[in-house]
């Protein structure tokens, strides 16, 4: 990549974000200035630089898009980001909220006074204020309803109702209705008047009196097709809706399958009652990929890069404890076999390694596993076949890299029956491994949890001490 | 949720998936009722039962998007998935495998012929002959290459010749252009003569005679203003762009962003060269989040979930044995005391938890990094902050987990000196983890891989390595 073939978007906040950096750097310097020399004639000065740099900084975030302003909060340690989030301009507060991630936005409205955070709230849609609203004082929450029309009070009311992971709560109310009795002139006319079309607005939606959804109307039939047809002749009458108690995650996949720009949401009556978007759609996997990948660690949402120590720590701690857990229980398993241990030190040496390869293959196993769950490949019908193939998998493996570290054994140790045994107790652990990372995922989805969260620990569990109780066991009965 | 609210488009992509399944297990039974008797009376009562599912079948593939046969063929093991893929029409053939993912569009092209492939492959744009030709042999893609006019073999050439994860190679050329010097009202009729738009159409690019991109014209905007305004004074002058060499990873963070549905590629001197759009965008991000994830666990992308069992073995064997050399080494730090461990078998029971605890903490480091680095939002600037905000967790872990396993390993072994030197080594090793989660993927980085993929072998290997010679060397130095 040559430096003028550099990604414009990319680059542009790269820049902004070192620019910001150095204004940062120089205003804290005039700071460290003015607080070290207290000389009354310097003061003046630096009063002047100290101004000239905040004016500048605040003309820079100006200039930005609040998704850029977000992002550069987001890279900014606390004290630096409450510095910036001080000169942005208060009508661009709720925008900025609303695009930046839950731990940053956690840190900007725990600085927000409850006058502040109502100011920022009145500037946003309905969608958006039920977006933030979970994450506002509850004082705040009633006072911002209070100050709503009824009409919007109750679109922020049923927003709030619906679970987390449901179409309803990534729907919004901005769509655009027309009826299929009028010509495509009327509806031209309409758009017109109206001045202003929502954002990805691809389709008007067709309705009845009643809001029952018909269908759909592309705004390119619209362009292309003669005004004085009827908007019901060039309708698309078999429009993708969804439900608003629709799991949000099938949804997405629907949009993806379907190419969807924007899609009706209509209530068990076929009643229109909102809209959903390819820009949330793509906001909400993008998430849910991030979630999944923290959640694999053990990490929560609600923690950015730059949380307090304490913060962090106490949010890593129930992680950690359900590890230490597990790891006792196989601590217990090894120390069950302490005697034979004593006799031949060697498979202290080797029991790691038939743990671990274990823990690497079944995880190989429970990652397709996952996967197919998440896509919904997996059925009664196949489940069948899927574990043969594994335990297929693990049986090939297994003689594979049993016969390696056999062989590897006898030239350690020089014991040819540690050798048999650490071979079969790698075969037998990978056969165990591979049908604890089929049953894991499946097992914690059964129980209604998602299988990235505890899948892992799980298996990590079975695996070690299965690993050390087959190898451990084996060389017990065989070798002493 | 209630069975009326079932998500329609997921529902009815199970439902298809399940008749497709029955119809296959009739099939089957058909298949093996002829295949078993050869009583002459009933076969062609059976023959007429075998074509009549068929037919069935056919009728319900011809129903579903492409989208939706390339899910089901994905479903389905290998001699099912042949045989459904047999019965969907020829001319469908090319959109079906554009859909498919990696493993199963290679399943799918490996039974095909070269005529049935360059049939297949002529039914498409040429931004999709060119994602498809990696997957195609070579004397097809030349064949292929021969039948298309000048312009779209140049098109197709240059698509190739992007890099993989490039906009380039994620662009289409489906665009619309438009002169600045023109009106709306032309802008209309020239859209209503050209009788349809590409998908994606949200805007219009305009550009000078000689491509040149000086604008675009949201669609939006021609809709509502007045016909005899030109374009040039209602075009947003400053769009979002892309150069095809741009790193596609950035452009789809800028797309998320800017909420964009579709931007103008243009080369070094601003000319228009190709489009990039929201679907293909999503695409990108869905296929790179499953990429991560199964390159987490050493999985390729080119296996699925009825892989042959020969072929997924060989698959995961590279990752295996790079774990078991990692194993291999932390066994030998083990071996080195054995000496010690002959004389207190508790060791070898304890030593497991320093190491996991270790991997798990230095895991939990290395996800906030990995995330980190795909937003470029670790720089020079906030290392050192991080680096410090890291060793600060670890240390607090490490006194909190490090005193729990002190009083566990004392009330087990009422072994005063050996809970002191398991706290220690608890602390020692959470602090070299927490480094270990920092440093492995920036490293990894650097040298020019994904963090995704090596990131977690390397930890692994340090905090194994680590955490059995810290625990096992102060148990020798202190206790022996």
């Amino acid at each position: 990549m040559t430096d003028e073939h550099e990604d414009r978007a990319q680059d542009h906040l790269e820049t902004s974000l070192r620019q910001v950096t150095e204004l940062i750097a120089k205003q804290r310097l005039v700071e460290g200035l003015v607080h070290k020399q207290d000389m009354p004639r310097h003061e003046l000065v630096e009063q002047l630089v100290h101004k000239q740099n905040l004016a500048e900084l605040r003309t820079k975030l100006d200039e930005l898009h609040p998704a850029d302003v977000a992002y550069i909060l987001e890279a900014l340690p606390l004290e630096d980001r409450l510095m910036v989030w001080d000169l942005v301009k208060a009508e661009r507060d709720g925008d900025i909220l609303i695009e930046a991630s839950d731990a940053v936005r956690e840190s900007l409205i725990a600085a927000m006074d409850n006058r502040e955070l109502l100011a920022a709230a009145h500037s946003l849609d309905t969608d958006e204020i039920a977006d933030l609203a979970p994450d506002l004082p509850h004082d705040v929450v009633q006072e911002l309803l209070k100050t709503l029309d009824d009409a919007k009070r109750a679109q922020v009311v049923s927003s709030l109702g619906y679970a987390e992971d449901s179409v309803g709560a990534l729907m919004d109310y901005d769509f655009v209705t027309i009826r299929a009795d009028v010509t495509l002139e009327v509806g031209l006319r309409y758009l017109r008047m109206l001045g202003d079309l929502p954002s990805h607005t691809d389709k008007l939606f067709v309705v009845e009196r009643d809001m029952t959804v018909v269908g759909t109307l592309p705004i390119k039939r619209l362009l292309i097709h003669d005004p004085e047809v009827f908007v019901g002749a060039v309708m698309s009458d078999d429009p993708v809706t969804f439900h608003p108690s629709d799991d949000a995650s099938d949804a997405a996949q629907a949009f993806e399958r379907y190419d969807l720009i924007s899609a009706p949401i209509v209530d068990a009556k076929d009643r229109l009652v909102g809209r959903l978007t390819v820009d949330v759609v793509m906001d909400y996997i993008r998430a849910e990929a991030e979630e999944d990948m923290l959640a694999a660690a053990g990490l929560r949402e609600d923690e950015d890069l730059f949380t307090t120590v304490w913060k962090a720590a106490k949010n890593r701690w129930l992680w950690l404890g359900i590890n230490l857990c597990t790891a006792l229980f196989a601590s217990r398993v090894v120390g069950a076999f302490e005697g034979s241990i004593e006799k031949l030190a060697a498979l202290a040496a080797l029991m790691p390694i038939v743990a671990g390869m274990g823990g690497n293959s079944g995880s190989q196993t429970l990652t397709l596993v996952v996967r197919g769950l998440a896509l919904n490949l997996i059925s009664k019908d196949n489940a069948k076949r899927l574990v043969l193939k594994e335990l297929g998998i693990a049986w090939l493996n297994g003689m594979v890299w049993g016969s390696v570290m056999g062989l590897v054994t006898y030239l350690l140790y020089s014991n040819p029956a540690l050798a048999v045994v650490m071979s079969a107790a790698m075969l037998l652990n990978l056969m165990v491994s591979s049908m604890a990372g089929y049953y894991a995922p499946i097992l914690i989805t059964r129980l209604g949890h998602d299988p990235a969260f505890g899948a892992h620990v799980l298996l990590t569990f079975i695996t070690d001490s299965m690993g050390f109780f087959i190898f451990l066991g084996l060389a017990t009965v065989f070798l002493l």
